[in-house]
């Protein structure tokens, strides 16, 4: 007999997981309402066409394929199947494959629908992905992004919209955080201006690493990337920015004045400061320039978050791009997005240990059952409190008093209703808060009442 | 440029089509909590070997098959290839394939889980499910199953609550239901009485039949099927039960007497009867003899729902089971299950109109943009009104106020703020009834009033 499993990077969900989970998904759901965004779903497959090629080489072995069904090797040679080439065989004996996240099927569906669709389109989306990832500690195979784009619109009113969202979303979580914001067009600028454009990522991880290594480290670590001592000097007072955003803003304009796309940058850092600052926010808003998520990607904002009492990598992120949906032959369509890491939430709201109680309860109320009489007495007994919306169990049978009480327990259900004979004969419930060990014997009404 | 679709059998679904599938899946998460039932979820994926041979030889062929990352040939010989056996190579090539339905997987989690699990284990489960099947109007290749299972009970109190669970969402959703109620027991009973134990479906099919085609051409039938006469003739009183269910069990209790398991059958009948006739029921409860589903695998009770204002196959089904677990070495887990049937449900509430106006309006108040100034005066405004709960927009860009007012209106958001010079002026937000037409003046206290 086989001893049942799931496959690797995969998980069940308990009944407590997914309880925590839903108050993840919920929260984050009404908080998107909030704001005029509307839930789409698409289809777990996708055809390969589709998803090929947009991940990189990379992100195409990571592709989980679909074996056609019926005959898989139809239109492939004898040839061709003794050659034993996987990723060749994958792409003709499968045409749909698992997706990979939830953007490349947003844009396929933004263009499949543009007919349908009012501009500009705010739509959230949660709904697992899939990826052959090597599973490790944090990192499944299958799991859920939480993403919300505004496409259609180039106005930076969406931008802080979406710093708005997210405040809002970890002020509900109640986990303190700072919201990262960094800007493609100052990168581009700061690169342009040095002369070094393909140093980007070099420059921003050397930058990341000051506080940890000291300033000398961080010339040398950019020295040994090949960087000219002249770019080195003229980056100085870019690696040493500090301060409030204003002021780093400040320097940014003295130091890239030169440069007619970091000045678009600041300009729109500004925009989005401007109107924060008149908004009730919760987290810290932080100028970052070491911010460089999604580098070929982002055309302008870039966000992230990080939890400030919990060790673990950014729980949100996004930015504004061009031209999501140019690959599907659809051009112009701008847009700016978010993705909650909802896996990671899960981790921290656990650290933090940051459930709100009734999030996790579930049964409010269990009726012991003493026998039949007592169950024919209690069922419509029962289907009255359910009435009143208080969600009520009935133990399906006369089991040991221990068993029932212990099914209250393991259950945490908070309340139980004790009716035997003398309570029947007296039309009252002896009613125990689990929680004190209280008993005492009310009516039906009263017990409404309590809930 | 590639033109994007989806594979066939597949759906998108428009942020409207989801309002009424969240309200949907809603309705029936809050009846499956009000009977104390806690959601699992299971991954998308399983191993091929949970899954292959639990739907027979059909269903084995309309799995689908995730093809191995990395080397999807290793362990297969060129003779085997150049076999071309589609079947045998899935299985060799393809570890893992998507979930055909829920139940078996279910059976997976509570062997899996055993000794986490408090039994009775009452579990619901809504999740998507995925099937080769040919795509035909209204049968898709992922679609999603609602299952509601007590497992570790043989109690029929379970029976007559699954009865009231599913009397309560139909009751909610407005669609009037006949809800059809069989016994396993009873079918055996038929065939042992009659000496044909291998023709009970034969004999549910002919039963069926009998409003269209009359009593004639139903022994006809059953003559044809190879029933020999005197089987007929004993049947008889069987094909013509009608009345209320009291009659018909008081028929069946005569005509089946020397049958031990017909009689078993007749008293859980009896007793489920018992308890719903002192129960508030909305739907119909009928016994109904024709009622064959999943004879393979139900032993006892058999439910099925029929909307009775809609031409449409059951919407909803079920019935009680033994040994749902010993397939993966865990016996002695019986159990009783429901399953609603979302996309059909979908459809009838489509084709009646039954969807309360509530829960398809998603933002509730737009706010029109004139430009720079009332967008930096209205974006603190807004602000209060969402700390409000009210879900609002602002248009993020000054375009045409034509633009602005199409979008509320294909939006259907049914409320529209008007802030110009004026209006900053005074205080004051023009605020316009898009259904009415009606529009005026009204402070941010009065506004958040409305709602």
């Amino acid at each position: 007999m086989q001893k049942p499993s799931i496959p690797k990077g995969t998980r069940d969900f308990s009944p407590e997981e997914m309880a925590k989970r839903n108050y993840i998904f919920n929260t984050i759901r009404e908080v998107y309402h909030l704001y005029g965004f509307q839930q789409i779903e698409t289809p777990a497959m996708e055809n390969l066409s589709t998803l090929m090629g947009k991940y990189g080489e990379e992100g195409d072995k990571l592709l989980f394929k679909i074996l056609n069904s019926g005959d898989c090797f139809s239109g492939i040679t004898d040839e061709e199947l003794l050659e034993r080439n996987a990723v060749k065989f994958g792409v003709k004996a499968c045409e749909k494959g698992l997706r990979y996240d939830l953007t490349v099927p947003f844009a396929r569906f933004v263009v499949q629908h543009r007919n349908e669709i009012t501009f500009p389109f705010k739509r959230y989306q949660i709904q697992p992905v899939w990826r052959a990832d090597r599973p490790q500690r944090g990192r499944y195979r299958e799991f859920y992004q939480c993403d919300g784009d505004v496409v259609g619109s180039d106005s930076l009113v969406n931008e802080v919209e979406l710093i708005q969202i997210m405040d809002e979303v970890f002020r509900r979580f109640g986990i303190r955080v700072c919201i990262k914001m960094n800007n493609r067009k100052i990168l581009s600028g700061i690169a342009e201006i040095i002369g070094e454009a393909d140093k980007i990522v070099d420059i921003t991880v050397a930058i990341d690493k000051l506080d940890k290594i000291g300033l000398d480290n961080v010339n040398e670590e950019l020295r040994s990337k090949e960087l000219s001592e002249d770019a080195i000097a003229r980056l100085q007072p870019i690696i040493m920015l500090k301060g409030t955003n204003r002021e780093k803003l400040a320097v940014l304009k003295q130091e890239l004045a030169a440069s007619e796309i970091a000045m678009k940058g600041v300009a729109e850092m500004e925009f989005i400061l401007d109107r924060i600052d008149k908004l009730p926010l919760n987290a810290e808003l932080e100028l970052d320039l070491t911010l460089a998520r999604g580098l070929n990607y982002y055309t302008g904002a870039i966000f992230e978050v990080k939890a400030l009492d919990v060790q673990i990598g950014s729980i949100t992120g996004g930015g504004r791009y061009d031209n999501l949906t140019g690959v599907f032959g659809m051009d112009g369509v701008s847009g700016v997005g978010i993705s909650f890491g909802a896996d990671r939430i899960f981790d921290v709201l656990n650290q933090l240990d940051l459930y709100p109680a009734d999030s996790l309860q579930t049964t409010q109320l269990l009726f012991v059952n003493f026998g039949e009489k007592e169950e024919n007495y209690l069922l419509p007994l029962i289907s009255k409190v359910r009435a009143a919306g208080i969600r009520t169990e009935l133990y399906p049978e006369a089991a040991k008093m221990k068993k029932q009480m212990g099914y209250a327990d393991t259950k945490k259900i908070p309340f139980v209703a004790i009716v035997g004979e003398n309570e029947m004969n007296e039309g009252k419930i002896n009613l125990k808060n689990m929680l004190t060990g209280e008993q005492s014997p009310v009516t039906i009404e009263e017990l409404i009442g309590q809930f």
